[in-house]
């Protein structure tokens, strides 16, 4: 047994107090240290270390002096003041992006002639001549062909309205595109399987930069303009975030610890998800549930501060003219019945697949674009998806508003004063017309009309956003996804209703269904075939349901919502875990641990741990023989993150890890400015100098920058132990060591590969360090 | 360096598929082993360890025979089913529980002629005599003076009710604590902070049993009919878990692993408070914030599924046979305007400062029962403040009946059909009156005298909640603290009214009151009152106001809710960082480590170590050098829960950690069946049989026993990271070593002395092992 370990223990009072320099390493010695390069992980337990620290120092600083005590409030209160900077922000931005976004819709078909920046829909409600049964029709807005031919009617009208749609769609994208190819290539996709790696401890520089939030807005606008089949959810989320990392650089509390910092960007998060429904609490679940790492209460408290801000802000904006926070409002009069529960569960079958589908041929199509030539022309690819889209989308009329509209139209139950095709019923003219209590009729011609164009709209969404989602350009899948189930549960609601109606004596209508009664609402369908949509792609759950409970405010309707969520997410689970945004990290190699995944091999990090059988032995330090120069050579060979320290390279005991990074910095700061440090001296990690010759030149100590609580686990630990803790503890190495030899060493890349490995997916395409 | 560790490595294939008996020590060898004793805490590592072995046990059999495949379907179903009828059971108990309380109270008063088991309002609303302005009023209801004299009114008729009301309570409070005193003494109290402990991993046999489910129920009923100042909602949240305990026992998944086990308490938490309020959304996010500790996202989810089950089942009871499912239900009709933050606020600081006071003088009470005579005499103590509180109750009618009917009308708006007397405003006899829409009018005389006896009342519920709170009976501190709240809003609600209405020229009126418009909305203020004395006393924060927000519906009034929310917790946080519950588990020195407190000390692992400086040495056991009678006398001579085993007490370096339960059962067993164990074999813990002279008796191998993967940090972790990874890991124990070396152990126990020495408080006070 080694006696003489070098490592000389601390005066007890020295340790008592804790103030001896045992945790310098906490303190930044030289410029840029601990912080990350790019496209590397962060290691939470040390953020979390380094905060605490700083937050001690202001603590005792405050009972010095009035200012310092001020400065300390400062501290506490700014986490407050960040979130409503980026509730006001968000709120405002996504304000702005809904009215530009419906000006430029209507934009392609024509234009205000009193004031050229007005909606249809604004254009109309200002003039004087709107009559009510026909709200969509007013002087002052006119078409592209009747302005420019002067005739509204008519083929030549049409063609020239159809090809200016076209024109208009193609230049928004084109626009669209460019500006994210040339300032902002990160504004892009939906950014939620990004922001889910970066709040993992993940580092993308630029990615959440004010450029990104510029382009991302900018673009946003457009690409929703252009009628591509994309909503604005998901990227809203994006800008959101951008917001939170603009704002924590106000305060070097976030902008100098990156751990606080994704505090921060969840609770932005939810504010983005918050202003995409109007719903708050659906948004801060929805960041808890699919977007966070590491959510501690407080931050979930602050995230909820955050989207209400932000959602009062938009409502304040009222971009929607309507004085309500809900993206879709809806009001239903009839309650459900039970055995409306069979359509709610097919139509959750139906989410499923869809989910299923989608993801396959989304990811299918998207690592074709990676691997083919065609990735290298987006422009291009952006030009042919929008002209197919726009050509296929213009003759029917469902497609050819926005798909917000569309959706809201298709949630809506019908009314008396329901001007909609799918509320054209057969009236019975002895029956007296409540407002708000018709029972079910007999469907008329508008709404067999409007079933074919539905069922056409519904293929035409289901293969267009397989091809859209992914393009250079911002694009959500929310509301596409809402789409595709809202027509679908549409359809199967009229379908009910109709059978219903004409069949009062089946069984299973007999019970609750009498003639000249009210007992399906075709919106419910939609709804909850909506739901099931979203679920089936992105898997949410609890934030799915809550986000539908806040469009209709009522726990009236949570038990379809919720049969149709859990059985779509049952199905999709059936052919594959992942959801969307899981899949596109998978897709693009992001280091992400997912909190959901269960490891239950049966393997050892022994297993997982490098060395290798095979491989060169782990490059370590020794406490006190290593010389300058062999930790540069050292350096230079390899590119490992850090290195372990031992006492000896027999003993193998380990005493510590260092940085590669600090190990660089400290080298070239030591060779610069002290004395006497030459490429022969030994550097040392022990509290003393090693007892060297006189002869040798002066010693370098490098103790400060020694990590001296490096995390280990044994050689026999279970690789599903392993996980756990590097989840939970968002750690980036972990030693091995058997009986206190040090073994090995397993990086988080290590043990996604070997998850990956197990899980007989590609480990390769791990992109990571 | 020494080369001959004993720890052979495994052959590489063995450990590649991980077949090897490695992880031996997951099977169970003797009955009882990896069972916890009563008052210990779990191991959550070893526990989850346990179910995925358990799983990956049942997903390799399921592809062996249809048979299996069924049983592991059944097995992957399980938690569902013990969602939906945790759901069923505690609705159905809810419910069952409402009904008793609404008739037991009114049967203090009266009691119904046509049928005794009706209440009050069943007894009045199936009369045929009953109009609609004397609701309260029909011959078939009589109180009992008239029943006994048949004089209604007098002097001798209200003494005669009053004394028999104090009778009636009496009665009830007495069966009350003496069925608990008998037959459950866990059945006390509300049980959320044995609850939060049990979650967060420690064993309390009993406390979730069948006998306390039972007499909780029972004894919740006749408590809260006693008339004292105590809720039901705390205590429903200990039913709620009774019932989920119940349901584990039906499935071994949950049963025999702690660890799961708490995920279906803390689901059944959730269904509990949902129940509570009928605000099942809120009840997950109480659960989530308030009373889990370890909240996966599956958990979550099955929260959700099970607090909507509960909900429902409750409404489908419909105990308040009104169809609501939320037990307050409030529509407002006019929004509220920026100046009236300043009074929300205000009754933010007011709902700060009495949790503050309830909070220390409830505990300094409690703290003086548990220590002087006074806690001898439980029953006595009930039956005085039982006495008191109804002597008192009585004369005033805003405490005469249940605090949740006066919350009820409190927070009511005043619409044109109230009878109450806080809607005695003098009517101004040349307006119309829409039912829905009244203007602002002076305080009539009944305004005035409910003014009154609202703050008698408040007084009232102020001192003698903070004595009822703690006594042997279950009680429950939502309501009454709602209660405090609600009144003193009210009373400033009709503060600010009656000034709006007689200065609406003041600046601060001008803008948004104009005289005949209607501008304030006392019961508005009755509730963010309410918000702010329970968000003071519980320190919820989210919860809080998703509850409050299920019961509105709205999202128009979440601002003045989170206002009051807010500062409320601000002001109390100010006096002291504990809630109710944390308060009451440090006052009891139950082992809970807080996820919310920050350890921000700067101490390391070496100073919270044991063995101390003094001490003997660390108690260990080397690996192949130890006799059964070592073993036997260590195990005599300590209480430690387990033993590190060493390579040799010379190099001590760490090879494992062996359970003392184990050990004991281990060597137990083996002197039962194995022959030639005797008490001077060697124990030994490696894989191959130490080489000993044949005259030796049987050597007796534990390595199946031997956790090979014990957690270690070095002696200069910062404390913070060691209570970090307990925190996360739900650790029982962790080894220190430095550089390889056994230097000491830290357990649960020591970071919970040490934490609450850096806090000043009594550290002596943690009963735990």
């Amino acid at each position: 047994m080694e006696v003489a370990e070098g490592v000389s223990a601390a005066t007890p009072t020295e340790e008592m107090n804790g103030t001896g320099n045992l945790m310098d390493f906490l303190d930044e010695p030289f410029p840029d240290v601990s912080t990350y390069e790019d496209f590397h992980t962060i290691d939470w337990l040390r953020e979390k270390s380094r905060d605490t620290d700083r937050h001690r120092k202001i603590t005792s600083k405050s009972k010095e002096s009035l200012w310092e005590l001020i400065k300390s409030l400062l501290d506490a209160w700014s986490g407050w003041v960040v979130m409503l900077l980026i509730g006001l922000l968000s709120g405002t931005l996504a304000g702005v992006i809904d009215l530009a976004v419906d000006w430029m819709t209507d934009l392609k078909e024509g234009v205000c002639l009193s004031a050229f920046w007005y909606s249809h829909e604004q254009c109309c409600w200002t003039s004087n001549e709107t009559t009510f049964d026909d709200r969509d029709k007013c002087p002052q807005w006119q078409k592209w062909a009747e302005l420019m031919t002067g005739h509204a009617e008519g083929a030549g009208a049409y063609v020239l309205n159809y090809f200016l749609y076209i024109l208009w769609a193609l230049l928004f994208s084109f626009l669209a595109v460019s500006l994210v190819r040339v300032f902002a290539p990160y504004a892009c996709g939906s950014g939620i399987p990004e922001i889910k790696t970066i709040l993992s401890g993940f580092i993308i520089r630029g990615y959440l930069g004010k450029w990104t939030l510029l382009i991302k807005t900018v673009t946003l606008v457009l690409a929703v303009s252009s009628g591509l089949s994309l909503g604005k959810e998901g990227p809203l989320v994006h800008v959101a975030c951008c917001c939170g990392n603009l704002f924590c650089s106000l305060f070097s509390k976030y902008s100098k610890n990156e751990g606080k910092r994704r505090e921060v960007l969840s609770a932005a998060a939810a504010a983005g998800v918050s202003v995409a429904f109007g719903a708050p609490i659906g948004g801060v679940l929805f960041s808890l549930e699919e977007v966070s790492y590491y959510f501690p209460l407080k931050t979930l408290w602050r995230s909820f501060f955050a989207a209400l801000v932000a959602a009062f802000t938009l409502r304040s904006i009222n971009p929607f003219g309507n004085s309500r926070l809900v993206l879709f409002y809806v009001e239903y009069h009839t309650p459900w019945y039970m055995a409306e529960l069979v359509p709610f569960i097919l139509l959750g079958v139906f989410g499923g697949l869809w989910g299923t589908l989608f993801i396959r041929a989304n990811i299918a199509w998207c690592r074709r674009r990676k691997t083919t030539q065609l990735g290298k022309y987006p422009v291009l690819e952006v030009i042919a998806v929008t002209g197919i889209t726009a050509l296929l989308a213009y003759p029917n009329p469902y497609t050819r508003r926005s798909t917000s509209e569309l959706i809201s139209e298709l949630f809506n139950d019908c009314g008396a004063l329901e001007s909609s095709q799918l509320c054209d019923y057969v009236n019975n003219p002895n029956m007296s017309r409540p407002v708000d209590d018709i029972p079910d009729r007999p469907a008329g011609p508008g709404v067999y009309n409007a079933l074919w164009q539905l069922t056409l709209a519904l293929i035409f969404k289901i293969v267009i956003t397989i091809f859209t989602f992914g393009m250079k350009i911002p694009s959500g899948l929310f509301i596409p996804s809402m789409a595709v189930g809202a027509i679908a549960g549409r359809i199967v609601g009229i379908a009910v209703e109709q059978m219903a109606y004409h069949h009062h004596d089946w069984i299973i209508f007999k019970n609750w269904c009498r003639p000249g009664a009210d007992c399906v609402t075709p919106g419910l369908y939609a709804m909850v075939g909506a739901a099931a949509c979203l679920g089936g792609v992105t898997r949410m759950t609890v934030s799915l349901v809550v986000i539908m409970f806040e469009l209709t405010g009522g726990l009236e309707y949570i038990v379809p919502l919720m049969a149709a969520a859990v059985t779509s997410k049952w199905v999709a689970d059936a052919f594959g875990k992942e959801g969307i945004y899981e899949s596109h990290i998978l897709l693009n190699g992001y280091p992400y641990l997912d909190v959901r995944d269960e490891f239950t091999h049966r393997t050892l990090a022994t297993d997982v741990m490098r060395p290798r059988r095979n491989d060169p032995p782990l490059a370590v330090l020794t406490q006190d023989s290593t010389t300058v120069e062999d930790v540069e050579t050292l350096i230079k060979d390899t590119d490992y993150n850090g290195f372990p320290v031992v006492v000896s390279r027999e003993s193998e005991r380990l005493i510590g890890f260092v940085q590669r990074r600090d190990l660089t910095l400290a080298i070239k700061n030591a060779r610069q400015k002290q004395d006497g440090v030459v490429s022969s001296s030994v550097v040392y990690f022990t509290e003393d100098a090693p007892q060297l010759p006189a002869s040798n030149p002066q010693p370098l100590k490098l103790r400060r920058i020694l990590n001296l609580s490096p995390f280990t686990v044994t050689d026999h630990t279970p690789m599903e132990t392993v996980v756990d803790i590097f989840r939970k503890l968002g750690l980036r190495q972990c030693l091995v060591t058997r009986s206190g030899r040090l073994l090995g060493i397993i990086t988080k890349k290590d043990v996604l590969r070997h998850m990956a490995q197990m899980m007989n997916q590609d480990p390769e395409s791990i992109m990571f360090n």
